[in-house]
């Protein structure tokens, strides 16, 4: 299967699909299926100036390859800076967020097919995390 | 885990590892492991204009981003000329060979953790391939 790249960073015959039910964890992010394989897939992912994902834990991992602007990411309790072409590894159960602080963000990401629901991190969590590093407060 | 681009496609603390052991299946092709996961793995390959990956088949899927440079890319019995950004997914047990004809490529490309030993093709699947697609004469 080959799919042809278009432009600003869109592809052709690949459509948003919903990131999720909507609720008041994330804002403003867009979700593309690129490639839904027997064993991987590969996603791509925008969020817009002020948008964020939600920030969530589960057992599947993720590799992620930052493609457009620079923005925010919470692995565990860090925080990095990114820009295009870094590259992230996000282990089992480490909770996460992608934050477009600044200007519009994209992002690949590779999963594997058969995966588990993430979950939402509680309130005991979240003050677990913001304990180990304060400046999360600002973000999460 | 962050990995930082530092800039000509390459990346922070992330070094060549020999693509294979030397045979006369490929030619000029270098290969970086950036995210060895608990069951997926991103590596990066990077082939000189002139060169070409082994002719193989194997269970695992591929699924590869092109991002530096045009070339060609054998899928099955059909061939694609891509660009950077074009995406392919390469299915169980579909032939695959990557061509740099015409100048230096690169492309990140995913497996599962756990995957099987690449299989080359032999004589009589080379034949079938070429009745299906002479075109391929040329490139296999």
């Amino acid at each position: 299967m080959f799919v042809k790249y278009l432009k600003n960073f869109r592809w052709e015959n690949v459509f948003e699909k919903p990131y999720k039910t909507q609720d008041n964890s994330f804002f403003n992010v867009k979700r593309f299926e690129i490639i839904k394989g027997k064993d991987i897939e590969l996603r791509y992912f925008e969020i817009e100036k002020g948008g964020y994902s939600s920030l969530e834990k589960h057992e599947h991992e993720h590799i992620v390859i930052f493609i457009k602007g620079r923005g925010l990411v919470l692995i565990g309790s860090e925080i990095f800076q990114f820009e295009p072409f870094d590259i992230i590894h996000i282990p089992s159960w480490t909770p996460h967020r992608f934050i477009a602080n600044n200007e519009d963000i994209g992002f690949f990401c590779v999963v594997t097919s058969k995966r588990d629901k993430p979950q939402k991190l509680n309130e005991k969590e979240i003050e677990e995390l913001i304990e180990k590093n304060p400046r999360l407060k600002e973000i999460i």
